[in-house]
This record gives structure tokens, C-alpha cells and sequence, in this order.
């Protein structure tokens, strides 16, 4: 499977010219992952990435294109992990995913006899990131792409801590239904926190539950996201409307 | 082949991570219905699903999500009908497909071995919906699912009817060009309207064509959808701006 | 392959459907161009395919619907090239791509045997072209669809010139980055620009780069694009927000 993942946006024939080019070299099945990450967000689509990723089969290849320096002097890579390959820019964006994964090697993109040919200087999605990783799926040997190196650029989703029984993080990524996840994974503080417990942010008390529907329309609440993260939500409101918080925004919720 | 409905956007990894779980269970080919169908709009998603099911093959699957009560009681459910079956929550979104196919058997879904391990409590469209769905186009019998059910929550489009010369009616959908679908479906008045026949709407006498381009630019329109239903239309025009016509509403078209 | 454009969006059921009838027919991959090219935008739709077509492995078909005048007298045609196969309205909007291919071959749909059953008057995306273009992939004969025509609907992108050391040219396109894409082959003048080139737009400097991130972020860039055409830019910013240019503006560089 090929999982693509892009700032792309759909109103132009970009995705379309990506698959195009991987699907005429491999038969394996094209998932999108999503393509309306934000533009030149780069950790937005590390963090959906990261959050993806695993639910694919192990031996899919991610082809990653959040990529505000395409043209300019950052590589282009592909990170091998045991389960999977991730194949884009040298900027962070494939970094947590592939770290989550454990033990990885990384190749810079450099043998041009896998990508298309006739490279331009603006769409290395297309013209370089597809058709390697429809390569790389196709049983390409990930050493032909160019010399192993060592050192890649990291990103992280910001600084988490408890301390004097308050939570302290940031708001990594807002969905499209207002949710705002939150940097602190539920496992590393199940131990502080258990359903029913009330939580105050600001002069406000938010509910622990497991879910949405357990408060009033429009109230807040916070729960355990899909993608194991601590997340403030409102029923069926929009939590990010209601706190005004906004992505990278930094909050502290004290509990009670 | 396994069709998907949700109302979760492309901003997120949501659909991906659906598909890619689907994708690893089954073969099938996976085809996007809409993932826009309105945030937590159970009925305008039911609408989609009854107006596009019976383009798919015979055997097709159906994964839909339109879920508001995610994580609360309410229950998820398969539904199997002579030619498909559709799985996702009980809170009417299927019924009226499901309906429209004739007799159907209603089964819980409470086998935990064909969902994801460690479920989440908010995010039943990757972790229950999918798998199962795609077991389902995989062979698995739906009696495996859980217990067989026999009552389910309905859901219908509203009344209308044919009174005094005029057809009262409901607007059921707007879609992304402005057309207004009612909710009367054609064949069921169409020993009373002829194309040509002029229909008064207010002050305003719209024509019934066979299609948009019969009416000057912006000018108003009733044809017949694409869905069978009887619509309000421009000529490469919006008629909800036009009418000021909205989602639900109220409407009475005088046959002259 | 099959390829599909459209203006359809995808808040409706309208692209789910047409792939769910292609895909009852044939078992080629459905690979989506775009369904938000702009709506009854023929000349941007004409675009978009004339630019990702070539990207698809030969004897792809393309069901194509920006179609405003669905329902009228206008044709329904399939055009067929050495590599490719075009299938859909007769209002030019494949016109630029399969003229780019060289020598072709046009048929007008009128067989019914190969569209759906009880054809709908407004939507025969779903109707008659995904049907028939399925068909097509599937191996049905072109001549089988109807007759050989000999004239259709021309389409072009505008008229560009080299005059006085200044190109006057038109935006055919402006992306969700905001770049501005215009009317001129890269090829056609590349005896005229080298890369550190100044021209000036208005009173502004932009330099000809390979890339945009060649220069400071926000500053305009004149590059090449993924689509083999002069564009203009900025890095990481919206060059049509900055330059107030729109699609169909002409505009007049002046190479220093």
C-alpha cells in the first residue's frame, strides 16, 4: 500500500499527476492520507502523519510532500524502518512517524534513474517522491536510491509536563470539527487522571470522559482522542471556537 | 467493493487511516462517497447514501459515519438487504438505502474480533466501522457480528403532497452548485407535471425542463435530479442564493 | 487507468457515484485529476487535464464533466489519440490535451447500449460518461459509440508574444499556493530568459529562478512550474494575493 500525504490541496491535477505516476509503476493500492494538511505546515503534517501511519499494513511506503523548500538545497529521503518506508523532504515531516517506529536507516534521494525524467525544479512530489516510493514498493532495494547518511532533521510537538498537579503542553493540531489534540499522550498519564475527574482550564471545570456525548451540546470535555492523545472537545460544538486556543498554543489545565 | 461516507474532511489522516484499515483486511476497491457530507448532519448524509448505494455493484459494502452519539449508547449496527449491507451507527443514517432496498436484517455489532484492538471511545468509524465492514466484503457471515436486532432508529426526509393544484414539499439537500433537491421524487407526481407546464413559486413562474440550459443564465429552473427527485435549479446559477432557499425548509409550487 | 475531472466537488455523492459505475464495469484503477477545478469553468478544467494527462500510462481513458451544458444540444464525444482515450462534453474542454497528442479521432456517444439505463437529463457524468469511458478501458471498440465526426469545439489558452524585449501573456491559472500560472511555454522562450534574469512587472523587480526558495520569503520569483510554464510566485506566500493579478488577466514582463 502507498499512503500519500501532501499540502497539496485539490483543486489542482497535482494528487492526480502523483498517483498517476506511482500507479503506472506499481500496482499496490494509493491511499490518501490527506492532501489539505496546511500549506508549508510542516509539523501539522508530521503530526497527522504520525498519527496515520500505523493503521497502514506493514511494508506500505508513505510518500510525504509538505515541503516549503522544494528547489533549495534540503535533500530529499527515504527513511526505512522494519515495517515501513517513508520517502520526502529532509524536513522534520517524516521524523516522528519514523522515530515511533523504532531502529531506522536513511537514504538520501540521489539516483536519478528512479524518478521521472526530465525532473522540473518545483514539483519533486511528482517528479521525484512518487516515483521512488512506487519504486521502493515495487522491490526496489532501498540502498540503489543514494549513499546512506546519518544525521536527518528532527521535529518534535513541543514540551509536556506535570508538575504541582496541573498539566502543562501545547495545542499540536486542531481537526476539522474543532478538536483540539493536545501533546500529551493519555498512557504517560493514566496514572494522574481517570474518567469523572474535573479538570479546570482557565476559571472554566472540564469533565474527564470517554467520550464526546457524555456532556451537554456545546459543552466541553476533555477525552482520549483516536490518536491516543489527551484532546479538549466540545458536543457537537467546536472546542477550538468556544477557548479561542489555537494551534501551538501553549495551556494549563490544573487538576482538581 | 467497499463504499465510505463520513462527515470527517480531508484536513485530517481520519479517511486515510479508515481506508488503510479496510485496505488491510480486504482487496475490495474503496471508493469515496463523501467525506463533507456536513458535520454531524445525520440526515443530509442519509440523502447521499440513498441517492448514490445503488450505483455500486451488487454485494457492495457501505462504511458510514455520520455519528454525533460516537462513544454514548447508542449502538452500531450492520444492515444486510438482498444486494448490500451497510454498517456504521444506529441513528437513522442508513435507513432510508437500507429501506429503499426492500426487506433487510439488522445484526449489533458486538464481536470484538473483527474490530481493532484497543478501540478508542471516539473514533468508531477506524476502529469498528472499517474492519468490520471490510470482514464483511471479505467473506465473514454478519451473524458473526453480534446479535440479530429488530428494531432500529428511523429516519425519513419529510412529508409532502400534492394538494389543491400545488405540491408542498420540503428541501431536503443543496448540493455544492446551489440546486435545491426536494423532496418529491418525479415519478411519483409525474402523471401532474409535464415538461413545459409553468409552476409559480411566490411571485415567480419557474418552468419544468428536462435540463439547465433550457432557461436563459441565472434563471431559475425545476428539472428532475440526477437523483430522480424534483429540483429547483439556475442555469449555471445558484438557486439557493437566488431563492434564499435553505436546507429543511418549507416550500409551495402552484401548477398552473 | 482512468482518470477522472470534474467540478463536482465533494460535498456531494455526484463523484462517488460516477466511480462507483466505472467501477462496476471495468477493473482499472479510478484515479481522481480534480473535482474542484472550478465550477462551469471550461477553460480551467481544459487546463488542469491538458497538464496531468501526460502523467497517466498510456491507453488511460479520462472521463471528463466540467459541463454546463448538460442537457442542451451540446455533444457528447469521445476523442481518441495514439495514447489516450478522452471521453466527455463537446465544449472544448478536452480539446487542449488530446490536440497535444497529436493526431485524433472523434466519435459522438450516441450508442445507448453502453450508458446507464434510463439516463438522467442532468447528470451525465455519472450516466453516460463514466459508463462509457469504463467501457472503453474495458476494451469496447470506439467505433461502437457512434459516429465519426469530424468537427469539434476548440479551446486554447489565450494568446502569448515576445515583442520589444517584453512577454505579454495572459494567467491561465492561478493554484491553491496562489502561484500564478501563465499562458507561456517555458520551451518557447528559453533562448530569451536565463535563470538570474531581472524582469520587471509594474514598477517590481522579480528575478528568474529555479526555484521559489531562491528568495526571501513573501518576495516574488519567476520560475518554471511542474506544468512546463512560466509562473510567478512567492516563496512560501501567495503571489496572486500579492500581485492582485487574476485568472484570464494579461500581463506584460519585461526582461531586463
Amino acid at each position: 500500500m502507498i499512503g500519500f500525504l501532501s499540502d497539496f490541496g485539490r483543486e489542482n491535477g497535482y494528487v492526480g499527476s502523483m498517483k498517476a505516476v506511482a500507479g503506472s509503476i506499481c500496482e499496490d493500492r494509493l491511499i490518501d492520507i490527506s492532501h489539505k494538511t496546511k500549506k508549508h505546515d510542516v509539523r501539522r503534517g508530521a503530526f497527522i502523519l504520525y498519527n496515520t501511519y500505523r493503521f497502514f499494513p506493514f511494508k506500505s511506503v508513505f510518500v510525504c510532500v509538505v515541503d516549503p523548500g522544494v528547489g533549495t538545497e534540503r535533500r530529499g529521503i527515504a527513511i526505512e524502518t522494519e515495517e515501513y518506508v517513508f520517502v520526502g523532504p529532509d524536513n522534520g515531516l517524516m521524523f516522528p512517524a519514523a522515530n515511533d517506529c523504532g531502529d531506522y536507516n536513511v537514504f538520501e534521494l540521489s539516483n536519478k534513474e528512479y524518478m521521472l525524467e526530465g525532473v522540473s525544479e518545483t514539483f519533486d512530489g511528482r517528479d521525484v517522491f512518487a516515483p521512488i516510493g512506487a519504486h521502493i514498493a515495487d522491490g526496489v532495494e532501498i540502498e540503489d536510491l543514494g549513499p546512506q547518511i546519518e544525521e536527518i532533521k528532527e521535529l518534535n510537538f513541543g514540551d509536556w509536563k506535570f508538575e504541582n498537579g496541573s498539566l502543562r503542553g501545547e495545542i499540536i493540531f486542531i481537526d476539522s470539527f474543532g478538536n483540539l489534540v493536545t501533546n500529551i499522550p493519555y498512557n504517560k498519564v493514566k496514572n494522574r487522571l481517570d474518567f469523572g475527574d474535573k479538570i479546570s482550564y482557565k476559571s472554566e471545570e472540564i469533565p474527564f470522559y470517554r467520550s464526546y456525548g457524555c456532556v451537554d451540546e456545546n459543552n466541553l470535555v476533555l477525552t482520549v482522542g483516536g490518536h491516543g492523545n489527551i484532546e479538549i472537545s466540545a458536543n457537537k460544538g467546536d472546542a477550538a471556537k468556544i477557548t479561542g486556543l489555537k494551534e501551538r498554543d501553549g495551556f494549563m489545565l490544573k487538576i482538581n
